[in-house]
């Protein structure tokens, strides 16, 4: 797969990484997390030096990692500090250490740096509104087999909700003509719709129950968040961001935070919308398993764009920007087009 | 795989193919099939030009197909009749027609050309007697996992019938000594068995009750058709033809058609026929799917062949030759040889 | 795989091979087993020369195996002796013989030649003790997903075993040191372990009841035969054998023949030990196949070893001079070390 460097993915939410280690994989990458004595997450090469049985078999003992096998020990650096049975000669050399991946926790994710062995700059996103009283988060966990790019791509997208969620939050029939305006920056990508009427259907009546125009804005930032925002007044904020890990080239684990205030109450809200937003989600993994599987069949993609697609093209650009490690295009690029919904 | 260009394959029986679309895979190439507003049988490659989902997983809508993703709808001709949400410029551009393969439906099969986007000039192959009322028609649809080559060969292998399927039809100690003679025309070739004596068993006794001498006649037609033909004197005649569909290299479906006229009435030979028909049909498809694996673990076939074998090694140069466009050689080779059955 | 020829390789117990042919595989061959009319073990290539079928699909009958497909008969030197239907011409030519490989019968186990068609000098490995009435014999077939390699030096390695099967015979908390001398033969590895303690725990207890000092050594053998030895006095005597088929590169049959003479009666002990034995051979197994998967998934191995991987290192080397028919270096090497137990 085309592996991005010198950036973050998450790697588990907070709540599933306690007292036994957690073996994760990004970007094709076997990885074991577990926590040191402090607490701190740790990652490391999945890998022991020594046989190369994952260290995910073993065990943590006051902070260190054992090795399943013949019980070599790891501390939080990746060091070896035990080789059970050994009594001449130093333990920790450096041909015994593991590889090890910065780390990162914050609002109940644990991030891991995409380079081995490296102490990162900047840190990775910061969730907007996630600790604001007035707003309700609410956080899911969904695997896909697809690529990165299929699934932003898929949660960008406009049009398709009229036919895979037909019904769901709009319709085939398509009454209004709105204005998409889409700005390509070095390191992001948004579009926004102007003139979008309230959304029909139980989604809609549940976000605007007193109606009005509504100001929605889709957004891709590098290296695989996709995100919607919604609002409608100063009484409605709705954002969801989704932050994609690959796994490999075709599957990816969506880490979805919606964040919302509503002139609902959030209990009166969530039993309605959650059983919609998992049969959206189950439409959009299927139709997106199917894709994968059509690469794989005709040995490739062969798309046919139209101007509607307003963020996927730029969605692969920016990935492969990322990719190749390129230097992003200075300024700003901005298009407007008209879109019937 | 070898692939066949220029010629027909049967896709789907006709009652097969109703109102929703039906995904088939021809030589390797996946296809959707759909019924125009006409009821015509139409073809298209599997795959929406715009983001490649298959779009057998869509609906046919007054004789459109309508992928389920963005709802784009293509007519009986690929071309793209409806773009969902599109304000401005044409829908119907050519970088977005579906790929069209010809098709022809007659005796109850969905034919289509094994070369995308042109007009065929001959006709698929017509089956003898199948409208003649005078002969009772039995269709069968099977799969095997194997070669074309290796179904044709086994279907008109006469020594095989004694072992693999042990006294229903031929018994493994030989007492009449038979003469063939073969003949390879330049797109098929035949072998016809002189001195056959009547089947002896359970086939045998419903296929010539009062005895006599057999006419016999195996023929390999290209692209993929295997036919068996008994005479017994007036009464009696039998022609069993078996239409192969090559899905991949090592998987193949065959639609077997028998046509036959008896002395006995119909409803009394098929409820003894068909059981033992059958259990034929899962000892061949047994051992060649195992045949099939033979291959993959050994790296390739390594036949030796004896007079014997009187069809099969035609079959496979005339296969040869299809895949490879060469010239048919002219004229008609003629040899005889003995054999015991 | 890297294949090794001009040896022997275990292909079933002898009670396995009965009325019916029987498939093997050894290095990635596929071979069918069957008994002559003497009841001798035969071993030929596992297709039929015709058509390539499985030869263990057949029957044996009167000491010859029969193909399921076409009838072809072969004898047990692989020669070809009826062609059903065959009227003129020699039915024994050449190019329908089978492959053959050469067979020894012993002990219970039939092996066969690593090398076709050759009729080898020296005989097969021969077991000690299994026919001396002092000792009793136990015989167990396993199958890991692993290569031989692995399975080897897990089987000699003692290490892992206070961590893998902690508390079953070895602890973690080491607080004897032993030495260790090594010898690298020709053809085989030792190791020599001096100064171990009576094992501790169950198996200790009853190998050792009145305790003392261990004598125990560790072997390889070429080609691939992993030897555990203890003794314990005149009174105690244990050698546990491996014999490994490899089947592919990552799949490995052992089979164990563990023989034992003991101060406790043989029916006393074998309740208790097996239940461990099959315990400890599970835990091996799992991290085992893990290990493979590990090989594949990080695209090969990368070991770090220390000394205390006394033997693992030699039997990488014996193996790869075996595969590459580089001669045996001259002499023997010997290194001693020191080991906490």
């Amino acid at each position: 797969m085309h592996v991005i460097s010198d950036t973050w993915f998450i790697a588990a939410q907070s709540s599933a990484l306690r007292a036994k280690p957690l073996a994760v994989t990004i970007q094709g990458r076997p990885l074991v997390l577990f926590r040191s004595a402090s607490g701190q997450a740790t990652a490391l090469t999945d890998r022991c030096p020594h046989r190369n049985v994952p260290l995910s078999m073993g065990v943590v003992r006051n902070g260190e990692l054992e090795c399943a096998y013949h019980g070599w020990r790891f501390d939080s650096a990746g060091t070896c500090v035990a080789v059970p049975g050994l009594v001449d000669g130093t333990v920790s050399l450096k041909s015994r250490c593991a590889e090890t991946w910065a780390t990162h926790e914050a609002d109940g994710f644990v991030w891991v740096h995409s380079t081995p062995s490296v102490v990162p700059i900047a840190p990775p996103y910061v969730f907007s509104h996630v600790n604001d009283p007035a707003y309700t988060t609410v956080r899911r966990r969904f695997e896909v087999e697809a690529s990165v790019h299929s699934v932003v791509e898929n949660t960008l997208d406009v049009p398709h909700t009229a036919f895979l969620h037909g019904g769901l939050f709009r319709k085939a029939e398509k009454k209004n003509v709105i204005e998409v305006v889409v700005r390509r920056h070095p390191t992001f990508a948004e579009a926004e719709f102007i003139g979008e009427p309230r959304p029909t259907g139980l989604i809609g009546r549940l976000l605007a129950p007193r109606g009005g125009v509504v100001e929605h804005t889709d957004r891709f930032l590098l290296p695989s968040i996709a995100q919607v925002e919604y609002r409608l007044g100063e009484a409605s904020h709705l954002l969801s961001t989704s932050v994609l890990t690959p796994i490999s080239a075709t599957r990816t684990v969506v880490y979805a935070v919606v964040t919302f205030r509503l002139p609902l109450p959030a209990w009166l809200v969530k039993p309605f919308v959650m059983p919609v937003a998992q049969r959206i989600f189950s439409q959009d993994a299927a139709v997106l398993s199917r894709q994968a599987e059509q690469f794989e069949r005709f040995g490739g993609e062969k798309f046919t764009s139209t101007e509607l697609d307003v963020l996927g093209p730029y969605v692969a650009k920016l990935l492969k920007q990322a990719a190749s490690k390129e230097p992003a295009p200075e300024g700003v690029h901005e298009h407007r087009l008209k879109m019937k919904v």
